[in-house]
């Protein structure tokens, strides 16, 4: 073989049955979840926050990064950290979940990065208000779609690329992004984007470009790979789709009990058992959820947290649940101030987008 | 099913083309390794530093820990954090493994924490010395082994336990372990450890117990489930077998180039290609590393950095590569001042431990 297209080929469904691949074992070793008991944290600490990288984490350095603005602005501008520091500092807390939280849990299963469930973290991330560097740069009135690029370079079925994100003008603006360089109070680690990132609250992951170094605003709508082909849901490959944006509902339980270390399978004394766990939603602040210890047969309202200032952030819910002797299935779902109520059982799609299947998790009381 | 035991069974083995399992996956995606390009750090950020959770990472707070030291001592002791502090304060830079590191690419493939290469860290340890802390408690003539148990509760194969590792008091004293409350000069992360964990130079991470709440001197073999059950290398079921002690040499190089999204192949331009890693053992100093680029016929001595005072660290090494078109394999090896050589391939063991089979990295280079 000598092309990269021969070794970079479109992803596939796994057969029936089939077991998960050395490709997929590859990036579950790489790339990782939450465990669920980081659930107990209200902010995620760096290291139990999922990640997600593309392709390598470039080396950078904060020192001599330079972040381009430019395209159909009234005045291109390069900002160093220094200067960028002096322009502001907002915080914010944000629920990040990846596009594909859920994927190996399909049928069938679409091959890509082989999360399930826990693909998840909320951070305080500080940084200035992209709308403010807009401003400050002045939008022409020809800019229609604002394009991020990081600085981290691979290859997907064929295409080289800097790993490139596009969101509408309306989006950047409206949806509260902000270009930051600390996470949880301390710079970024590497693997979150060190030293600059962008963090786009209320959207999957995949939007929130990190080692940004440049935002072009274009005069026609972006479509690059990872808009226009990778993140899009589609039942099949001729279908058009629709592109993946903002989160939907969830609700995950802290698995109650100790676990066994091969099957993690749960186990908890009869009495009183209380459950706990978060939900969230990108679309609106999330106002009920509702808990089943019977697999879904009877439904229990969960007590929730006060909503913070950050809506989109998770929010913590509780219930108190008696447990009896024997085997329990514990399902949880979330329902948001928008209408949207998380589904028992997703609808399939190809790239493995979005799936906010409720959880499930088996518990033997003793 | 009714009982735990049920639900915790032996582990087995992958049958012949056996793909990863959804219980090997589930351990996948809550533990982590350290993505390779992690290498370029001297001192590994925690987010990146691998990780392996038994069971469930335990809800802990610093402000009420106490840490109990008793058994075959002159005066039992119990100590809180701030205690602790004032005995001292001595920083180690120590590389850890996990025993496990490299059992998902064995055949067959014992079937557990499937791990490829990547289980690996370096992080600069704060604590104090446990030998100090012996010595405070007085060691009583009849101590034998010093046993470790953490708050992390869970179950393997039938058996409730609380983590527990036992090191002879000769090793306990010898290796230089400290009881750490810092990593990388921050509280330790959750799931590293917080508030206090034991750190041993030189072992593989399971000696090094997590939210350590117990140091107990007992007067004979210790003869717990980690020590003599799980951790030991065997070839088969009936096989007594031998435990699994210090990390066993081995290099690892940072991927070059850059990488295809799904089958992580790397791509890389002709021309000089500077080829950079690190090397290390848990016997003694690495004292050599040798890289080949034609798939092991050839070898090319590396070039060391110096040794730095934390003589069980990884050393980095580097090598300049003239890369030609085509597709290349890469590997290296790793030899220690003990007289270990790390070898081309591993010999399989039932547990998939100590796997220091050498690196290969397939290339295109274009």
């Amino acid at each position: 073989m000598d092309s990269i297209e021969e070794f970079s080929v479109r992803g596939r469904l796994a057969d029936t049955g089939e077991g998960i691949t050395a490709d997929e074992l590859q990036l579950a070793a790489r790339n990782h979840g939450m465990p669920l008991e980081g659930l107990r944290y209200d902010v995620t600490p760096p290291g139990l926050h999922y990640v997600l990288v593309h392709y390598d984490i470039p080396a950078t350095n904060a020192g001599d990064w330079r972040l381009e603005l430019n395209g159909c602005v009234e005045q291109p501008l390069s900002f160093g950290l220094t200067e960028l520091r002096a322009m502001g500092r907002r915080t914010i807390r944000v629920t990040l979940e990846c596009a594909g939280n859920g994927r190996a849990t399909l049928q069938p299963r679409p091959i890509s990065q082989p999360w399930l469930q826990e693909a998840v973290g909320t951070a305080e991330w500080t940084g200035v208000l992209l709308s403010d560097l807009l401003r400050l740069a002045g939008i022409r009135e020809d800019a229609v779609d604002v394009v991020f690029t990081g600085a981290d370079r691979g290859v997907e079925r064929g295409v080289v690329q800097d790993y490139q994100r596009g969101l509408s003008l309306t989006e950047a603006i409206d949806s509260g992004a902000i270009v930051a360089w600390e996470m949880n109070g301390g710079p970024l680690p590497p693997q979150h984007g060190y030293p600059l990132r962008l963090v786009v609250p209320g959207w999957y992951g995949m939007a929130s470009v990190k080692w940004l170094r440049s935002i072009e605003l274009i005069d026609h709508e972006f479509d690059g790979f990872q808009n226009a082909v990778a993140y899009v849901i589609r039942q099949n490959l001729d279908d058009p789709g629709r592109p993946v944006t903002r989160i939907e509902p969830r609700a995950l339980l802290m698995p109650p009990g100790f676990p066994d270390f091969m099957s993690r399978h749960r186990f908890v004394a009869a009495g009183t058992v209380p459950l706990f766990g978060r939900a969230w939603s990108g679309w609106a602040p999330i106002e009920r959820v509702e808990v089943s210890t019977d697999a879904g047969v009877n439904w229990h309202e969960a007590t929730l947290d006060a909503l913070g200032n950050d809506e989109l952030a998770w929010r913590a819910f509780a219930y108190d649940w008696e447990a009896t002797p024997g085997e329990h299935v514990l399902t949880v779902r979330a329902y948001d101030a928008s209408g949207r109520e998380q589904p028992i059982e997703a609808e399939w799609n190809r790239g493995g987008f979005s799936n906010n299947t409720a959880q499930r998790i088996t518990v033997l009381v003793t």
